[in-house]
């Protein structure tokens, strides 16, 4: 817990005023001005609750004439600012869409959505539900029967009620409840994770009532125990001064004497980065945080869009009410609303630059989002070497990545997310998981083939993550195709007549779907722009794809989470782009029940090849619990490590 | 090719004289006194080719003895010290294995081996292949025929002779040739893979004399053209001062102003390291390179051993005599005589601490080995975050990592080669493959489908790099088990109504043999200590292990790239531990045969439950050439990049 890394700060901000960017996010006052102009379109007094206003791109049509003419410098298209807006009446179930054009004040659209269509949480309500869940009568009476000692902080976890199709109309959440250390009550960050309850309210936003209280098994099977008498169990605390920590670990600074190598141009609400022959513009939205657009490289096209477009994770346990943990991050939550400030020698180290955003609130105003993205370089280690034996001299060459990181906290989880660039004009988004792990009660004495005991009487039930990155290339120019290419042995012959010869084959994949890795045959996606060749061996000049391969969600084909995950079962999906398609499990995911999203725009079967495709490309984890040796809850995932131990 | 990053020295060299441990490699004198002793027990003046000298390793039983006694600080048993050695009689070919017992002079062990049963390549013994081919007065006519530019340089490359059954009971060398840039012959480190030539002299070392020149196929086809005037091709030099280097990079420096976290203590030729509750011994040999033993955690045992066992290179193209190229860098050559002498700034960052070892000449002697592992701590990202959504306290760590790291040269590829230890009991092992691409003629204006034209006239032909780690687990104790785990999906039924369950099974690998992964079901190794409990859990403590897949070796079953490369069809090898079995491709590998390695040993269908077993893991990559953006020949691979760019 201690940061025993030191790091240095500053870096020259080259802000500069500049006009208005189509792909800039909305600023404060655009931000309230589209909620004024929906305010206005209500009978006054009308009390609308704001889910999100935020910008509505314009059609990538128009965004490319402006791209054109902003990189040839030519006179710039004017291209009409939009917001996009979702809103309930408060207190009501009623939940709207609308887009709005901020340049002429008009509603464009305005509609009443649902049924089953249902608003992502937000923060306010997150902490209205909590509140409003502890004060119920009827789950006070509950929490009487567990005998608790006087003074003990029940805390409540509000979860985003997953779909089973079975009386889940209405929007509700479902309450978890836990205990700070009953013997430390007044530490406000006591690990409630660490001592959770049996009993679990369900809450209707409507009405913001309890609806019902849900008592949760705690054995091998689904039997449920009348709320006994609470015994106290041992706390298992994480902040720092709880710990015993490790004194012997020396300072290492990272130190840029003459300052980072990257420049932030400032441009209203975005943010143009150039490095080492990288350019882009870093937007920030409620849904997806971080958004880079028109990524560039020595001046040649490669991306028009690159965001996480969406995450699921999915719980083993079958039991109700657990069978409904199947939570989507983005959708459901937002992992820009869901972003840390972030602090120099803790989240980054070296010359660091952060980037401020503005997203919307609840009541239609502004929320300052500050230090929600840190640039930073960092060393990478040897960029390429070789020494020639018979001179023995070495030429090596060390490597710097650029990395644009986000920290999203949701609720016990915290992702990392980053974007790192390179020096050879690669690319990757790193995706780290740490936090707590969502737990449960368990009886003493037992084991369950769905979770792990990490902590007497707690149980931490397996669970998938699996990500969906939106990949919107643009290499080139429009007209890209996706490829696969595999290696198979050849078949004897005369032409291989020891049987040791291979060869590698390319595979055009022409109609959009769902495609899968096979290691086998190392098989391994490629952008490609056929009318772009190398000048040496007359190839297209493509992109390789490289994602891990995946355990696909486990969920049976006829369930809920597997309909409502629609990015969950390929490791990569391809469908030809269409203006507002952005969200790989559908635009609306809280209590979804599926049919829009990646997989049915798939369904489309519509051709692919040497068009304007968007590639969502999956990661995902199967999280099995093990007790950490270092006592922290969770690691990081997707490193490296050959080895993770499992010592008590 | 500039070193842009600036980097700190000096550590505390913490050196203090101890007795020499069962463990630690051979001293200088131990070497030359072993090989002297086998020169007496040959008649006076018999030329000995020495091919190794190197520490025979008492029987594990023994050692294990020792490291009791010596970690309850008892008094130390007494463990003979013995050699191993491999020998030609100099310009013949009765090649020798020995052991000699150093304490008392004794030869325990000297036999003639073979046939079939072929040294290593030596560094002495390639420049003298080098030079004999090129003075041979056949290849000299031929090199006559390409009529090259006055003072033109030709390179010749040896390579190890694969095996194929045909005329190959002698050890040969096939070399390829290449040129120096004509137009600036004198340049020394001019990259002469880019000017592949189509001749190739075929040496066998009995006589240091050419047997045979092969011509080279470079069209589609296996046909053979006659020796042609050469058309000047243009070079593709790597060395900075033919470079147009960037000069947009800022200093980037790894300050520890209190110097490193870690304790080196050397104990005659190992050396011993601690760090944040890690222990172990450090050997190095001339085959296997960097070798850790006894590693601990928190003074709990985890492993005897761990040491990169072997490594193969099969290429794609199945002609005569390509077909050949298939190279066991460690058997066929050695990652500790390969290992670079590492530089600061370079190779290494920060607060570092070089190791030196000392390793066997051909004539018997000690070549002092410097600086052959860099030692050196690395901040690696956060740790671990929580933050308190309800408090906005948030709790971080950064994660802290111990590297040892050696770089090999093996002629054109590096590898780079490091332990990674971090502050959470986990150990990794890195591989990144860099240097330049072996490459050979084609003519111009068609293209293979097992290989990619890199630079004109010049193809580099698909291969793999399948490599080896060997773990010799001692987790807790002697006896442990592998098992492995898998999540299904649970049927539906009335526990799991919704078809969402899914539960984790355990299997315990009861016999020795190959094994696989499988991401369809998540399956995970592990090696566990049943006798040794989670507290909180009672589950047995386990290393999990985390590789990633991998295509196979593509080579047929009949061939004998596949009968050699024994390690190169599944991700995990099991076998019982039998002393003296250390390399999973057999002792022998240059021209071997087959069947000597892991995977005959694992048909012996030993018990490997609850007993003491060692796990071979494998890892590799098929490499399918690119031309590289950066124009470097061949990038790092093993990283996370998600996109690899092929642009032109």
């Amino acid at each position: 817990m201690s940061t025993e890394t030191i790091a240095t700060s500053t870096t020259p901000r080259t802000a500069k005023s500049a006009p208005s960017h189509p792909l800039s996010p909305l600023s404060a006052s655009e931000l309230t001005s589209a909620a004024a102009i929906i305010r206005a379109s209500w009978p006054a007094h009308t009390d609308l609750h704001f889910k999100v206003v935020t910008l509505e791109e314009p059609p990538k049509a128009e965004v490319l004439r402006y791209l054109d003419a902003e990189h040839s410098k030519k006179s710039l298209p004017s291209v009409s600012r939009r917001a996009f807006l979702n809103y309930y009446i408060r207190n009501t179930n009623k939940f709207h869409e609308a887009v709005v054009d901020l340049t002429t004040g008009r509603v464009l659209h305005n509609v009443l959505l649902g049924p089953f269509v249902h608003a992502n949480g937000d923060g306010d309500e997150i902490v209205a539900i909590e509140k409003a869940a502890l004060e119920d009568e009827a789950v006070q009476a509950e929490i009487a029967k567990l005998q608790l000692p006087e003074g003990t902080v029940v805390i409540s976890d509000p979860w985003i009620y997953g779909s089973d199709g079975i009386d889940d109309e209405e929007r509700l959440y479902q309450c978890f409840l836990y205990l700070r250390d009953p013997s430390n009550p007044a530490e406000a960050d006591s690990n409630h994770y660490a001592l959770p309850l049996p009993i679990s309210p369900v809450l209707t936003t409507e009405t913001m009532k309890v609806i019902r209280i849900d008592l949760l098994p705690t054995g091998v099977d689904n039997t449920l125990k009348p709320t006994e008498p609470y015994q106290i169990k041992p706390p298992n605390e994480y902040i720092p001064e709880h710990q015993q920590l490790r004194t012997d670990l020396k300072p290492l600074s990272v130190v840029q004497p003459e300052g980072a190598s990257f420049q932030v141009s400032q441009q209203g609400t975005s943010n143009v980065v150039e490095w080492q022959k990288w350019k882009f513009r870093v937007g920030f939205n409620q849904r997806e945080g971080m958004v880079l657009y028109d990524v560039r490289y020595d001046n040649r096209s490669l991306f028009y869009r690159l965001s996480l477009s969406d995450m699921n994770i999915p719980y083993a346990d079958p039991r109700h009410p657990y069978h409904k943990k199947s939570a989507f991050d983005l959708g459901d939550a937002g992992a820009g609303i869901m972003a840390n400030n972030l602090k120099l020698g803790c989240d980054c180290l070296g010359s660091i630059y952060y980037l401020d955003a503005v997203l919307s609130d609840d009541k239609g105003g502004a929320t300052p989002m500050e230090n929600v993205v840190c640039i930073h370089e960092q060393d990478a280690g040897i960029g390429w070497k070789h020494t020639n034996y018979r001179t023995g001299r070495a030429a090596v060459v060390r490597s710097r990545e650029l990395v644009l990181q986000s920290i999203i906290t949701v609720s016990n989880y915290e992702y990392i997310l980053a974007f790192i660039f390179n020096q050879a004009g690669e690319v990757s988004y790193e995706i780290r998981a740490t936090g707590i792990l969502s737990t449960q009660p368990i009886d003493e004495g037992i084991e369950v083939p769905f979770g792990t005991v990490v902590h007497p009487g707690v149980l931490a039930v397996h669970h998938q993550h699996i990500f969906s990155l939106r990949v919107d290339p643009y290499l080139e120019g429009p007209d890209n195709r996706l490829v696969y290419d595999e290696a198979h042995a050849m078949p004897r012959s005369d032409f291989n007549p020891h049987g040791t010869g291979y060869f590698v084959q390319e595979t055009v994949v022409s109609e959009s779907g769902g495609y899968d890795l096979d290691s086998s045959a190392n098989r391994t996606f490629k952008i490609q722009n056929a009318n772009v060749r190398n000048p040496i061996n007359g190839k297209p000049v493509a992109y390789k794809i490289q994602a891990p391969d995946f355990q696909k969600i486990l969920s049976d084909k006829d369930s809920f989470n597997y309909k409502r995950a629609e990015f969950s079962d390929h490791n990569v999906y391809v469908v030809k782009y269409r203006d507002g398609e952005l969200y790989a499990g559908g635009k609306y995911t809280n209590q979804s029940r599926g049919g829009t999203g990646v997989r049915s725009w798939a369904e489309r079967r519509e051709n692919v090849k040497d068009t304007d495709f968007v590639l969502y490309i999956q990661a995902g984890i199967n999280h099995v619990p093990r007790i950490e040796v270092c006592r922290h809850p969770h690691l990081p995932y997707f490193p490296c490590f050959l080895f993770a131990p499992h010592l008590a």
